[in-house]
């Protein structure tokens, strides 16, 4: 059985990037029910040197842009990283979904022999595209969704499993 | 470009779990290094009701052996969620390895025809191989590490985003 590189990026960034919106929309209404400042959530971080709830939403988004990018050769859309609200958050999410859903099928026909080269400090790594997929993109990717599900957590607000999971077609037991 | 579903899986849980045996061995280093008393680590949470640290990795174990057992037919190991210090959760991860890296390509044979069922409470959902992998199998896995890896962070151990990455064939840049 085999999955299409389309298959294995575009839905999977789509899903993920509901579950985002979702969760901004839960820290807002955490705010508004418990009066808590917006500020609070939008600045929480894990750890004194992790990136806070806001910054891991801009990397959500970038992982998942740069990724199809990356795999396509098309031009990602360039974010300036000055959000402050939650409705500036929704709308990069929503902006990033647009460029991510407007990607058709045929875009991933020479996928298969890019060679994807990642730049560290000193250092450099090259794959090709199912390496960098399954090494680097999507676990970049879930890394910051669940950052931020935890950080939601760990702020009081309430989010659970199937919130990050997302929706699924349920039938009765 | 096509995946297989054996390299959308065994690599992938494979390397997962060499991220989660690294995670275990710089938790204990830290707690020999700054008289931090195990215990600390292995029941820290990030909220009073989430799963805590142990638990997080007996859910990388869990969520890694389900998968690879319902995507193949191939029964997966019990294991008794009784770990209590660090040893035990880096057999428990050994152990877990062991499983998936004995799953052959052709095991994931009648894959496409597999249809898989997911029972919550008092719902259930139905859905192919790929969508069980994308949907549910891999954002759970990863749910997981991060996780663990959050966790670490938020009791000041020293774990970075590469650690969280895995080993890459480096060249100078």
């Amino acid at each position: 059985m085999s999955i299409s590189l389309y298959r294995a990026t575009i839905p999977v960034y789509l899903r993920g990037l509901t579950v985002m919106a979702d969760y901004i929309r839960k820290a807002r209404a955490h705010c508004e029910a418990n009066a808590v400042d917006p500020v609070s959530i939008l600045t929480a971080k894990l750890a004194p040197d992790m990136l806070d709830f806001t910054a891991q939403i801009q990397r959500v988004s970038d992982t998942a842009k740069f990724a199809v990018a990356r795999l396509t050769g098309v031009e990602s859309p360039k974010f300036d990283d000055d959000e402050t609200t939650f409705d500036q958050l929704r709308d990069r999410i929503a902006n990033t979904e647009a460029f991510i859903a407007g990607i058709l099928e045929d875009r991933f026909d020479g996928a298969q022999s890019r060679q994807i080269t990642l730049k560290f400090r000193t250092q450099q790594t090259t794959m090709d595209a199912v390496d960098y997929l399954f090494k680097f993109a999507l676990p970049n990717f879930y890394f910051h969704v669940t950052t931020t599900h935890d950080l939601l957590r760990a702020q009081g607000v309430e989010v659970g499993k199937m919130d990050y999971l997302g929706p699924f077609e349920m039938q009765p037991v």
